[in-house]
């Protein structure tokens, strides 16, 4: 009955004939005069999810995890990954070759700093590193006495016979209507910072900045619309966009044309090095420039200036067309949802349910609205001691029955083409403990505490992020990942800059949508996440002698009542409860059919009568 | 009958044949070949207090402001003021000489990018910059197409003819049983941080840091017991302490010697010249060192390693000797708090009072405790309008009669040997209004929120800040300061690193003493600001699952019960306030005359009978 299109539960494989592989790409290395190399797991522009032609790190080693780096020396080797992934890689890689290193604290350039031996010579592709990361392993090397080489070609990929080619996904128009602000318009604020910022030109070397300024949408990667490709844009004159043509349709190519020349990615060095001849400052971003694009200006006589990008700003903030967008998708995915709640109530308590059918149903519910494009990120889907674990991925073989008693936490969102969505519930099945109802409630309030907040025009993610901890620092509980990420609009599911944590500097602005997402997990019992997203908005407290933000949410489920402990919560919590229900209630009913209608009733009422 | 002697109200002068000086200082320039010079309100060490000899901004300005900066160029001449002091500065300074320009935003970079021209050799004193102030102004040069010349000597005084001397303030030494460990032992755990930054010798730059380490104090610049002093100290051997003979007795020269060379200031330079000589890394605060210090080891061949003063952090962290110090000097404070509260509360409400009258009663009574050594800062006693100004200073001309109707916002703080103090005080003089009792009501509520605050070990003061602004800003409202700085032991009442602030980054350590207070301000209207001492503890909830911390109060003063609105607090936060009146009154009541303990019992007793 329901299915899966846009995730798989298969186990990541790994140990294929991999010892082959790291021989030959060690006999590649000493042909190269090279005694040791660094492998990350990123593509040339540092992207979340990257294409098969660049999983070089899984390649080599088995690792499939979503960060790593591998450092091959030449009778040591290392797969440095973080806590998520300790146990994931010690499964997928042939530990008689390989030993498994910290990614995080201690860093791998320790690591380095001690296994290198004086007059190594340690090798790294400038193309999958940022100038960041190349400096922090340059000084690891330095700090050995040895020494950092940058490579012209991959050596792993001269040994990587069957490599993919690059992805091909075709580009579609983003329709005025959703994008709200024509391309042309874009450009012109995009040229006012380079003014500000003094450049003679910005490279975009981040697919998101490129799909954004140009509205356009891309199928290369999982989960994310993102075209694939580069743009570089000089301070006068037209702008270059550097994408594979067999992506393009016709009309695609006209739309770009409007504004900028298409080129064969192939195109990039020989452009950006004429431009840097002329000596022109150029700007790169910080966080998805490859070292090579640094090197590439410096060698030719430009000058990299390494910033954020400006677009990253000027696209988290959303304009009403995009707000508008959002606003219906978020109506449409909570019909799914109301459908999906109503639908474990009914079946989990049975015995009969598994954490894949959850994400079957899950994602069936939401493909019935008919304007589903992609899930913006595989669900997580874990009941009981699987809860707690904060990045799970359920698999045929972890795959568990939802059991009475158990609480099941799902983490899931949608890409449609009026708004990307993000929501966590966390559903009691049978009756919850006590204790999970406290921790139920203190998480509830920390999130109900962030939904409240009010906070002065400027104010950044960090100053607020223990508004959601503060119930649980009370009990001396916490928990380890940042209270909010930012949202793209039908892009990314995590978008920078602005987030809600103890690191988001950023200020939050008006238009921007951000995840509130505080948690609690008790390791090997269960798992808490209570997810919306919101939307910053202008409010106006009587007598406000300044300009006060705050948070309208947007997602629109059932917070699960069973979990609730009213006798500690606040009058004002309370009140939020009873009106983001009743919102939910009179948005959605008109749209669901009885069952889940009578449902959704019951499951609105207000915490006191 | 009451007198102070720490403090004046005198208005500031200026205005003194300042003219001539200036154009004997721009003959001077001439004379060197350059074509203008900045002069910073700083001495070498960017001491809070400055000396009298270190007052150059005032002599040539006229403006006697705390923070500030002047810019001489051939035919123009600002001064740079924040916006405490744009009033000030009018008054003092000639303005058909100088203009009166922005010390912030815009910073005065822009303003010397602006006016300096292509060619001009704009000099300054690198003994009066840090480094990272020396860079800015080398930017700024650099874009004007000028030339930054550090000079040797400063220009100015060559014209400062009747120039002060340096303080000879006598040292002291701090007693073992207040200071709670030896130099030897601090000097241990100072080396153990040298090995981790791999430095081979360390300058402290900063007297608070000679101070702390040497277990020593001074009488060389107002309201802290500072020796202004310098001190070396290698990785291996003896460390040097640079100290004027002439303010040492043979017993503190005794005390010193028991761990360190004591020679003149002068020998400074050729010590760290001899040092750098062997081409030593060498650690310098960036917060203090000045620019020519690391121009020194630089130039004999030395690298400068930039950093926090590594004794900053251990200085800021007090043991047990200073923890009970500082409560015995609380004790001690809030005897005298009570008897001015008590005298206020009587003498107020007749009309009779002036902000002078409370400055001189509130440093009598706590001179009547035998131990005052001075006051921690100027107090500040504004009421009504003068409440707002926020960083106010009585002066004879400022002088404000107390009327009812009146808030009166008092700040002030001791210098005792066992400890430093820092209160604020909000008292209502005849019946407040409700729009008073609403913001004291949310203002008081901040505080008990960070009074209350569970944290983990290692949260910064940034993350918990906004506890103290929520209620404020639920209603469009803020304060436009930090919510608490550090505090020393018998040492500077602003001590880093640790705030509670946005910009607060330092993990809040046990042991650290940091002020809470929160405020409100309306302009021309009245003030308020409610400040307590805290300590930071370890605190346990039950079933807590990783280290906890939390905040003990040790100022102990009662808090206005008329300017609080019981009906807007949560139940939590009014069984703070009456355990915290309970505890005020257990501990003073002993200690007080008949008048002053009937005051108390009044002033204490609970919100809700």
């Amino acid at each position: 009955m329901f299915e899966a299109h846009f995730q798989t539960f298969e186990d990541p494989e790994g140990g294929v004939a991999l010892t082959a592989r790291l021989a030959a790409f060690r006999e590649e290395l000493i042909r190269r005069g090279l005694t040791g190399f660094v492998i990350p797991r990123a593509d040339q522009q540092q992207n979340e999810y990257v294409p098969p032609a660049d999983e070089r790190l899984a390649w080599l080693t088995g690792f499939t995890g979503s960060a790593g780096l591998a450092a091959v020396l030449t009778n040591k080797a290392a797969v440095f990954v973080d806590g998520r992934y300790t146990l994931q890689a010690a499964k997928q890689v042939d530990t008689t070759a390989w030993t498994i290193e910290s990614l995080v604290e201690p860093p791998p350039e320790k690591w380095l700093e001690t296994h290198l031996a004086a007059g190594d010579r340690l090798g790294f592709d400038p193309w999958l590193h940022t100038t960041a990361a190349a400096e922090r392993l340059a000084v690891a090397c330095s700090r050995a006495g040895a020494e950092l080489v940058a490579v012209e070609g991959n050596p792993l990929d001269a040994v990587w016979t069957e490599r993919p080619g690059p992805p091909l996904g075709q580009v579609s128009i983003h329709p005025a209507a959703l994008a709200g602000e024509a391309a042309a318009d874009k450009l012109a604020r995009i040229r006012a910072e380079l003014a500000r910022g003094r450049l003679d030109a910005l490279v975009l070397s981040d697919s998101h900045a490129v799909a954004w300024t140009f509205n356009i949408r891309g199928a290369d990667v999982a989960h994310t619309p993102l075209p694939l490709s580069y743009a570089l844009l000089p301070k006068n004159g037209r702008p270059v966009i550097f994408l594979d043509s067999r992506k393009l349709s016709n009309s695609v190519r006209h739309h770009l044309e409007e504004n900028a020349d298409v080129v064969a990615p192939e195109a990039l060095v020989q452009r950006l090095t004429d431009l840097a001849g002329s000596g022109a400052t150029i700007g790169l971003d910080t966080a998805t420039a490859a070292d090579a694009l640094s090197r590439l200006i410096t060698g030719a006589g430009g000058k990299p200036s390494r910033g954020a990008d400006p677009t990253a700003l000027l696209k988290a903030v959303k304009n009403a067309a995009e707000i508008a967008g959002t606003r219906t998708a978020h109506v449409r995915d909570g019909v799914a949802l109301a459908r999906f709640l109503a639908w474990i109530d009914r079946e989990a308590p049975t015995g009969a349910l598994t954490e894949i059918d959850t994400v079957e149903a899950l994602e069936t519910f939401r493909r019935e609205t008919g304007a589903l494009k992609d899930v913006s990120f595989p669900t997580i889907a874990g009941t009981g001691p699987n809860g707690a674990i904060v990045h799970y991925r359920v698999t045929r073989k972890s795959n568990r029955r939802i059991a009475l008693g158990d609480l099941l936490l799902i983490d899931s969102g949608a890409q449609y083409e009026d708004g990307t969505t993000d929501v966590t519930r966390t559903i009691a099945v049978g009756t919850p403990t006590a204790e999970m109802r406290d921790r139920f409630t203190r998480v509830l309030r920390g999130h109900i505490a962030i939904a409240r907040a009010v906070f002065p025009d400027g104010t950044s993610g960090a100053q607020i992020d223990a508004f959601a901890r503060q119930y649980l620092w009370q009990a001396g509980l916490d928990f380890e990942h940042g209270t909010g990420h930012g949202v793209g609009s039908y892009l990314s599911v995590h978008e920078g800059p602005a987030r809600i944590s103890k690191l988001g500097t950023t200020p939050l602005k008006r238009g921007m949508i951000l995840s509130n997402e505080p948690g609690y997990y008790k390791a090997d019992a269960y798992g808490i996440r209570i997810e919306n997203l919101e939307l910053v908005v202008a409010v106006a407290p009587p007598g406000a002698e300044k300009a006060m933000n705050g948070f309208e949410a947007l997602t629109l489920a059932p917070i699960d009542r069973r979990l609730i402990d009213p006798a500690a919560m606040s009058a004002d919590d309370i009140q939020w409860i009873d009106a983001y229900h009743t919102r939910v209630r009179d948005t959605l009913r008109g749209a669901l059919d009885d069952a889940t209608r009578t449902w959704l009733d019951a499951a609105t009422q207000p915490l006191k009568a």
